[in-house]
């Protein structure tokens, strides 16, 4: 597996929108700029959502402006209706992200919308982009389990992804968002999903709150998916069980792809640096057991 | 992969000899009984060295000894020596374990010898274990790299594997010491002792360091090894790099097993709350991502 893999850098924005500690739009200009100075390639900065809803995400606007000279960055930011479509385009946004989910109870609890009005939101949102040239990602939430209705099958999966497909979506993440998936299951998942969209254009969004996830990323890979989604320090939390880990970290995530002998362009250093700098600033240690070893290494004197 | 996994519960010795607070002999009886109330078949259960090299295996005799009734579980117990192997007899030790290192570094730091000199200790062990119709276990330990001398070839590994089959040892634990490995180079190493040793009698003993062992550990059981040493809630830590991790969790290896179609019939709320004992005993929180999801949801009232 010695080719390349695009890692998608959510932890500005599904990282933080989920903890506690909000974080002020200057820090999170600076954290976005460390995460490129490290070398990610593509960093989620925001979410053009109700500050009510998630006040962490005040000011993205801010932020997307303050880091939109990057231009060899892909900066998405998440837009939930047109509304969100349309302040992120009065701030620049030239990459956005939909949320979809594949488990109506999820749906539901989340968004307060059945699957399918959710998709009949997004549907004039992806029209506008189409004709904005605005390229248009897609999530979907708990492809491999719902806190609500418990395992999820690949079809209803599928079912989502055609359709974000087929509104032009020209990515598809599967979010495993409560970390429940384990590798035989994902792989299974993306073969099926597979059938309808190419593997080029999935996405793996897998969290660790069941420690699964890199061992499902790699079990991925082996099916030939080649985007992994993920957050620098292991961002994030989950919500469906406080005090467990949310967003795979970026860190073990480049320390495997490395070790596979897959270059990821990635300054292991600095993305400590960066995840460290977050830490401190939210108050709780990082949950990368990269992180945790080289930043326990470096007091140990050893690094 | 629908088959069976053996799992090799080291938490009582591999883990508890890394932690800073010494467990009572008591208690350590009650964690081994609780293991195997969980439904653990083979939990190693002390080690006969020196009380002062290692002073949390001090009185593993009576450990053995208060759990040995448990005849439908294998209690493996470390012997570095004759002296070792002599008390592990005393104490009616069935099953022991020999420990030698892929990398002359590692071995003259961490038992001040060369391999050489170090299977010239194993060797009257061995041959009188077999002569008493005892079980000998060997662990290998940096197999995928060292401390000291860094990357560490398949070959060197191979070396040692072969001597300890030759000399009589049912079972090859291929150690990776400081959890430095990732998948490729798992399968390679498996793959390449393999040559030598039967699949079937190896074992994959991977620390957690880097995040890295659930993938390692998957790769591995692609390449079709079917025994896995693992710590009940990731019990042990680094001696490498103090505050990092250590043995891979059991409960995190039992739910991707599980995942997997694999039935390991432990019962994983009694295998939680097991290690929620020994973690109030020494004070510091689980590091396995199970366990802490679990007592996460439990605190929230959803489990």
């Amino acid at each position: 597996m010695s080719d390349t893999v695009h890692i998608v850098e959510v932890g500005p924005r599904d990282g933080l929108q989920n903890e506690k500690t909000p974080i002020s739009v200057a820090d999170r200009i600076t954290f976005v700029e460390a995460l490129i100075a490290a070398g990610l390639k593509a960093v989620e900065v925001g979410a053009f959502v109700s500050p009510k809803a998630i006040p962490q995400m005040v000011g993205s606007a801010d932020v997307l402006r303050g880091v939109s000279h990057h231009t060899e960055c892909e900066l998405p930011v998440l837009v939930p209706n047109e509304k969100g479509y349309e302040a992120s385009q009065a701030a620049g946004a030239k990459l956005i992200a939909v949320f979809a989910a594949a488990s109506e109870g999820f749906s539901r609890a989340n968004i307060n919308c059945s699957i399918e009005e959710s998709i009949e939101r997004f549907r004039p949102v992806l029209a506008r982009a189409k004709a904005d040239g605005v390229r248009v990602r897609g999530y979907i939430s708990t492809v491999l389990g719902c806190p609500y209705e418990g395992e999820i099958k690949p079809q209803a999966v599928v079912d989502v992804a055609k359709v974000l497909w087929d509104l032009g979506c020209y990515e598809i993440s599967l979010g495993d968002t409560i970390g429940v998936g384990t590798p035989v299951k994902a792989r299974q998942l993306l073969r099926a999903v597979a059938g309808h969209v190419p593997m080029a254009n999935l996405a793996m969004h897998f969290h660790d709150t069941y420690g699964q996830a890199l061992a499902n990323l790699y079990a991925g890979m082996e099916e030939g998916c080649r985007v992994i989604d993920s957050a620098a320090g292991g961002l994030g939390g989950c919500p469906y069980a406080p005090g467990a880990t949310g967003n795979v970290a970026t860190e073990d995530v480049v320390y495997m792809l490395e070790g596979m002998g897959i270059a990821t362009g990635v300054d292991m250093a600095k993305l400590v640096a960066a995840t460290n700098v977050v830490s401190g600033l939210i108050g709780r240690l990082p949950v990368s057991r990269v992180a945790a070893a080289l930043n326990a290494k470096k007091a140990a004197g050893k690094a």
